[in-house]
């Protein structure tokens, strides 16, 4: 076996079944490799910001990682965004980094690059210099990516080629949960005192391994219950408890939060603002307001709350929290609108279907109406990094075949990675874009009036603005081999989406809106 | 003037006129202090890959930089790859990188990331953290990028919109050329004594300041010339000297380079294999050949060279360097091939053209049909991180508006940065690009090959040929607003080239290849 093949062989044995690839010449062995190595399966991407998102988006669903197959600094480069993503998203990933044989890194050939500082940026970075040592560090890598990050290793063109007898394929070590009991104790005594605490969620408490002892505890202590703004993953609809999520603006979170006494963190990072403005803090908790934070790697939440909940006392409260009931909502009609985009999807999304939402601006409504919906998986863009939702849907898809996802998607942010519609479409992802067109930054817009500009010139305008030319949605699509139509009312929607939902595959529906 | 005032006006004094932008909410008063600074243009990319990459093809024409405006650790991670090429071409670029408030990133909000540790990978970073010194460190760095080098500026939110009084606006200090003396010497000693050397070319020593000297000390010394293989801005055809450039594939190569006893280079760095092969050396020249370079900062190669012709003295000697005469070559017919296309586009192209290079396998035949062709700029990918042919050409095209651009683009790299065709719509530029659609990453089948692989095997062929959908570059095309036809002959070609050359604006002409 040559390195590349017991690497690709550890990564198999190690759980390991996707590589979302795009290669090059120092990845040759690597692509060689994948051939004799059953079981490993190679999905390209024709542009690696689509593989970085596919593999997040299926780390989310599967809580297993995905690699990615990555050439030398610039492929990175060009990944970094939706690695970034991914590390917000504490999501298992394990990059392969292709680089020049060790012995041609002195001839600073044209492709050399300084690959560690910039994957140190998204998480834990090794060289895979040494043969001997190579299948227990790619064991090991997957065994860190398990705890919920982004592993990158960089692996040598000679490193790959080189043959290695009697070489043993080793295997990670069980990954072991790891949670601090004072940190549980801690909350549990605020929970047990406080008459007036709330529980905020992030992480893998937003999953039903973790929801189950969040409906527990608030049953227990009448807690009140908030998710983070952008969750990862979050097991929501009909038959979930009703949980509101943290505004995003920081004057309507710090409202929010200000109700209560103290905040029980589970999985979720301390409320900051996503961005600073004048005379806001960045910090929104205030000081009187007690804070604790549930310790534990990001996959062990579920288990911190269930020591928790062991730690809590039965209360006599008052707070009850509503299951969400299914409702089959009346659809709108007329005029489209983000918003009724909004319900329609919320309304005809089939049971168990999973939403990747970068819709920004134009899905606004959508986090409510779909509370009452069927029960989905709702995926968020966690790191603020735009071009993640079209690679995340991909990923998603082939992590959960059996399942059918909805791109709720805004134009701006899908150009980023609009080369994921091809790996859609060779794939034969049953992905539906909901593509909203107002053919604007809209975001930017809103942000420019925020920092205090009440006019917006000539210039700044033609930079916040996709005009001129307008975005051809269907045009572009199906040159990708996504089947597109664009639709011009409620009315319409609803007939493409009830066809993309009966057809297999992929489809994308461009949304002309206006600008709200 | 708030400090986005002052970097913008200081920017525009410095003699900056073109800001390549993807702004984000962190950057909304330099979006703001672009409208209230009169000069300075903004040109918006729908993905970061496009600003750098045209900041590229703007600083090599303009040999003074453009600045990019990019949204965090992420903004600039989508850009770094092009950022890497223009590293490799020693282009001038200021990338102004907007950060979180300085007060802010103790939150360590969703954006948050290490940006310096990217950025520091492409040249060299500063954090503007200083008000008082803000203009200054604008000024400096735009004299340092003048040098020849990428210089990224990340620019704290709250030192944008923090309001200064009576601040002086700092210019750069005038450059100086950079060239040491002691290499001049050592090179005259090698022309002068050798009658078996060869000046190989590289950078500024390929454009017209440079090539005026390197006609004179041929003619005095008889040596051989040659171009390096990737040159990043090569003023050539009719009326030049013919000047072959080094082979790509280290065979060939050292073939060519081991007739030279001497080997002096200016503005071209030491001769390594591109890629690193079992067998092969990383440095292409032997240890009995003697090897000196011109040492001086790149755009001073020119008086470099001034220099060394001053220390040479005539000699008698036999070789000749043959003027290359315009040759108007006969049109290929019938069925499309890579070589044919390169032949109609060297016949074709018109007087000062610019061409920029990145069909890859398909265009491999165009260096040498365009030797004899009107005399043009051809523009080449310096970094061999691929998916900059499409903005490069946007760059240039906006540096030299009135000279007419060609975009000779491979299919596989032109996906990494699809979006600039918008921007060539937007912004009514003169480019036109010849799609060649191979559907195929022949390049890696040809180094999979070279790695000794026989046979290919169902995934590596997968993930090395792009069918199964094949693209639709017409469709793509005009779904972003670039007039696209696609041909199947040779002569439809011509009639499509013709159209695209007599009409104002963009166009794709998309040209289906075989595999070769």
């Amino acid at each position: 076996m040559n390195g590349a093949e017991i690497l690709m062989t550890t990564a198999l044995e190690s759980g390991i079944k996707v590589c979302f690839s795009n290669p090059g010449t120092t990845e040759m062995p690597l692509l060689a490799a994948l051939d004799s190595t059953p079981g490993m399966r190679g999905v390209l991407g024709m542009f690696e910001g689509v593989c970085t998102g596919a593999a997040d988006g299926y780390g989310r669903m599967k809580d297993s990682p995905a690699m990615t197959l990555l050439h030398l600094g610039p492929g990175l480069g060009n990944g970094l965004a939706n690695l970034h993503n991914a590390r917000r998203a504490d999501t298992p990933i394990v990059n392969l980094i292709g680089d020049h044989a060790t012995w041609h890194l002195a001839a600073d050939a044209p492709l050399t690059m300084d690959i560690e500082s910039i994957a140190k940026t998204v998480g834990v970075t090794q060289r895979l210099d040494c043969l001997e040592t190579l299948s227990q560090s790619t064991a090991d890598a997957v065994h860190s990516a398990m705890s919920g990050q982004v592993v990158s290793l960089i692996v040598p063109h000679d490193v790959q080629w080189s043959e290695a007898q009697g070489l043993e394929i080793a295997s990670p070590t069980a990954s072991r949960a790891n949670i601090n009991a004072d940190s549980v104790a801690e909350a549990a005594k605020i929970l047990n005192d406080s008459s007036n605490a709330l529980l905020l969620l992030g992480g893998a408490a937003l999953r039903k391994e973790g929801l189950k002892f969040v409906e527990k505890i608030q049953e227990k202590t009448g807690c009140a219950l908030l998710a983070e703004t952008f969750p990862s993953h979050f097991e929501r609809g009909a038959g979930s408890q009703q949980i509101d999520r943290l505004p995003y603006f920081p004057e309507k979170a710090i409202d929010v939060l200000s109700r209560y006494e103290c905040i029980v963190s589970a999985g979720a990072p301390l409320p900051v603002s996503f961005f600073a403005y004048q005379g806001m803090p960045s910090f929104l908790i205030n000081e009187q307001q007690k804070f604790a934070s549930l310790e534990s790697s990001p996959r062990a939440i579920p288990l911190a709350l269930e020591h928790l909940e062991d730690a809590l006392l039965k209360k006599g409260h008052d707070r009850r929290i509503a299951q969400n009931q299914f409702k089959n909502p009346e659809l709108p009609q007329g005029e489209l609108s983000g918003k009724k985009v909004s319900y329609i999807l919320a309304a005809m999304q089939p049971d168990n279907a999973i939403i990747v939402d970068e819709s920004v601006t134009s899905g606004g409504a959508y986090y409510q109406s779909s509370a009452t919906a069927m029960p989905h998986s709702l995926i968020t863009l966690t790191g603020g990094a735009i071009g993640y939702g079209m690679p995340c849907a991909t990923g998603a898809a082939i992590a959960c075949p059996d399942r059918p996802v909805f791109d709720f998607q805004a134009d701006g942010s899908a150009m980023y990675t609009i080369q994921a519609l091809w790996t859609q479409a060779r794939e034969g992802l049953d992905v539906t874009t909901l593509l909203c067109s107002n053919r604007n930054y809209n975001i930017l817009q809103m942000e420019y009036k925020r920092a205090g500009y009440r006019h917006m010139g000539e210039k700044a305008r033609a930079l916040t603005e996709l005009d001129n030319p307008f975005l051809d949605w269907v045009g572009i699509s199906k040159g990708m081999g996504v089947p597109a139509v664009s639709v011009d009312s409620a009315e319409s929607l609803v007939t493409a989406l009830k066809i993309a939902i009966e057809e297999p595959g992929p489809h994308l529906i461009e949304i002309p809106l206006p600008v709200r």
